[in-house]
């Protein structure tokens, strides 16, 4: 019997419907804040996808065989994620569309993943990227959406919560200390809750900090109110007003001034979303990304985002009982008795399915047979039709789940 | 600025809306069927890939670099059609699922061509899979499904047509010629419409054929009517059941003795969809494939299907003006005016999304700004707040297409 790949997924029908709907409420919500779904190849010049994070992500791609010789000879690799591939959407069309452009997508991406490490290789993923606008009123929009998406699957306060930091700020912190090799600490600090207390703190100390600046840091890093930080700093104005700005929501949001989020592309709000217990690794994740535009080569663009990875926010779901319901009866199974009935049944089967979903045995099989499959499958209602119902021209509907029967005209 | 790769296609939102929605309308019918949405991996092993159509369809894969070494070494490629790896998910499933088995998806898949062919590399259909059915029943309801899937599109018997074969028909038909290299034949006789007469004679004659079987090999060919052959053969009983069963769709289908198919895995009713002009490529096309599963190791298991391409669909539709109309402006644009009106922007924006789209500005725009935004992004209502506004707990809400205001209390 032939294997799946490991580290991909089978969408069986029910795994298909829960999908279907989480992505349906995902969308809902996208489009009530105005973006417009769009949609990229799964795999791109090997030159874009190493733009971004270069060698580094290198490792990760799924690299596709080339054929061609010379000057046809093409390197493509499957994407990793979809903020690569919508930003080169974004800069062939920006000088037509007016700004901000607001767009999302829900598809999957690839990661090469070594099997042993039983992690994901295929996954999916909501990813809702703002081209335009540098202000933080876009900042908050994105941070506002993505609390929208998890509370319209059915979430609250009380089962997530965003994390939310400026990486200008930090960077500003951590030049008030005198200290320039801040991309590293960004590293260090972003790692802190992945790892006990000491292993970090021997992380720091190894970034050759003092114990008076390891004192300072965590003492800042402690800090759970913007408006106890006193700095000059661009980033912490920018925060204070995203926070302003999203009032609304206070009871989702925290600050956390060790989210650093480890991708260096980001350069101003970050901001991550946790299961309040814990158990999850983040839900999702975003903020500021106001360079890579002009690194893909469309010249100065302000962009904020954010994505939802399908695999832990299911996860959440289920822990939470909140997995959409799916629905499987047809509304109708028509059961014929013989050939003759069977014409009457497909022409019957016609004209219900104007409005109903209708399924006809195409086995052959006698009546028990068939209210057995029609069981199995969860059908609703139970037509039967036979010698008698057609020179009588009336045909009893089973209802499946009362049992009762009616007779119905046809 | 970077590309994408040849042969693939960006679907900017009006694409994707028109995408979705003729996904939306296919779906419906598959589900008004009773047939469940499924989705597999988007590469498979090596192994699966070519277990079908061996070597030949192996020059056509995209494969992926394999990075293990030694029993690590993984051999992928992306799926080239979504039947084989459906089929590979029924093996999996068969013995808990009740028969029959009715799948389909909607999703993409990858064919490796020159760059310079001009053709897609990356292409999406709708695939139908049925399992566990032998009868014609089975096949007249994937024929028929297939016909209602561009009915509800819009398309009528005016613009596409049904050609219909069986390919143990004509089997049999080429072995009471004393022919026995049916499928080289096979091929040649699928290959009829897409060459001029006289190649398609040559053709014949390399394959050996004399004057006097040709000439009986045309007039057999030329036959409309199921009724008017006379040869014993199970092929052509299963036929006419199938033309009986499609009685109430006899406007869409018709008899075509030389559709033959060029796919060696067919094994009974064969079927293909062109536009009745004869423009396009095929529409859509599909069979009985019993030997598949057997193929992939799942036993003896009885199978039909059919598939709609997205490409050529898209033509036809275009071509009968029937494309997807979409929709595109939010239902409000809030043009706050100043600071403190932003607050309470986004204060009646959380109401409002309730129920509706609604945009707010993220660029700090002057109010002329802010209307020509909401001009080009076909906003259907504007709503402006300003201190005035806010005082007097009004606003004024306009309506983009007649341009009359009203008062809203806020």
């Amino acid at each position: 019997m032939y294997q799946k790949p490991k580290g991909t997924k089978d969408f069986f029908p029910e795994d298909k419907a829960v999908f279907s709907k989480i992505a349906d409420s995902l969308r809902c919500t996208a489009s009530g804040y105005g973006y417009k779904e769009i949609e990229a190849p799964a795999f791109e010049s090997i030159s874009l996808l190493t733009a971004k994070q270069g060698e580094e992500i290198k490792q990760q791609i799924f690299l596709l065989e080339s054929k061609g010789e010379g000057k046809d000879k093409e390197e493509f690799g499957l994407r990793f994620d979809l903020t690569v591939p919508f930003t080169r959407m974004f800069i062939e069309k920006q000088m037509e569309l007016p700004k901000p452009v607001k767009w999302f997508g829900i598809s999957r991406m690839w990661r090469y993943e070594r099997p042993q490490a039983g992690r994901l290789r295929e996954f999916y993923q909501l990813s809702v990227e703002l081209f335009g606008s540098d202000r933080p009123e876009a900042d908050a929009e994105i941070i506002s959406m993505a609390i929208d998406c998890l509370r319209c699957l059915g979430l609250t306060s009380k089962d997530f919560v965003v994390r939310i930091n400026n990486r200008v700020l930090l960077q500003d912190f951590i030049k008030s200390m005198e200290i320039d090799n801040y991309e590293e600490l960004f590293r260090i600090i972003d790692k802190k809750l992945k790892m006990p207390p000491e292993a970090w703190d021997k992380e720091l100390e190894k970034a050759s900090l003092n114990a008076g600046d390891i004192k300072k840091l965590k003492s800042f890093l402690k800090t759970k109110d913007v408006d106890k930080i006193s700095l000059k700093s661009a980033g912490l104005d920018n925060l204070r007003k995203v926070f302003e700005m999203l009032r609304s929501r206070k009871d989702f949001i925290e600050l956390d001034l060790s989210t650093a989020r480890g991708l260096s592309y980001y350069t101003g709000t970050v901001f991550e979303v946790f299961d309040r217990k814990g158990n999850l690794r983040s839900i999702a994740g975003g903020g500021r990304y106001d360079s890579l535009v002009e690194l893909l080569g469309g010249g100065k663009c302000p962009a904020t985002g954010f994505a939802i990875g399908f695999a832990t926010l299911q996860l959440l779901l289920e822990e939470k009982k909140l997995l959409p319901k799916t629905d499987f009866g047809v509304e109708y199974y028509i059961a014929p008795m013989g050939e003759k009935a069977m014409k009457h049944a497909l022409r019957v089967a016609d004209k219900l399915r104007d409005k109903s979903s209708v399924e006809v045995d195409l086995m052959g099989r006698s009546i028990s047979k068939q209210m057995d499959y029609a069981n199995k499958t969860k059908a609703r209602r139970v037509m039967i039709i036979g010698d008698d119902e057609i020179k009588k021209k009336v045909v009893k509907v089973k209802d499946m789940k009362t049992g009762k029967e009616v007779n119905v005209n046809i």
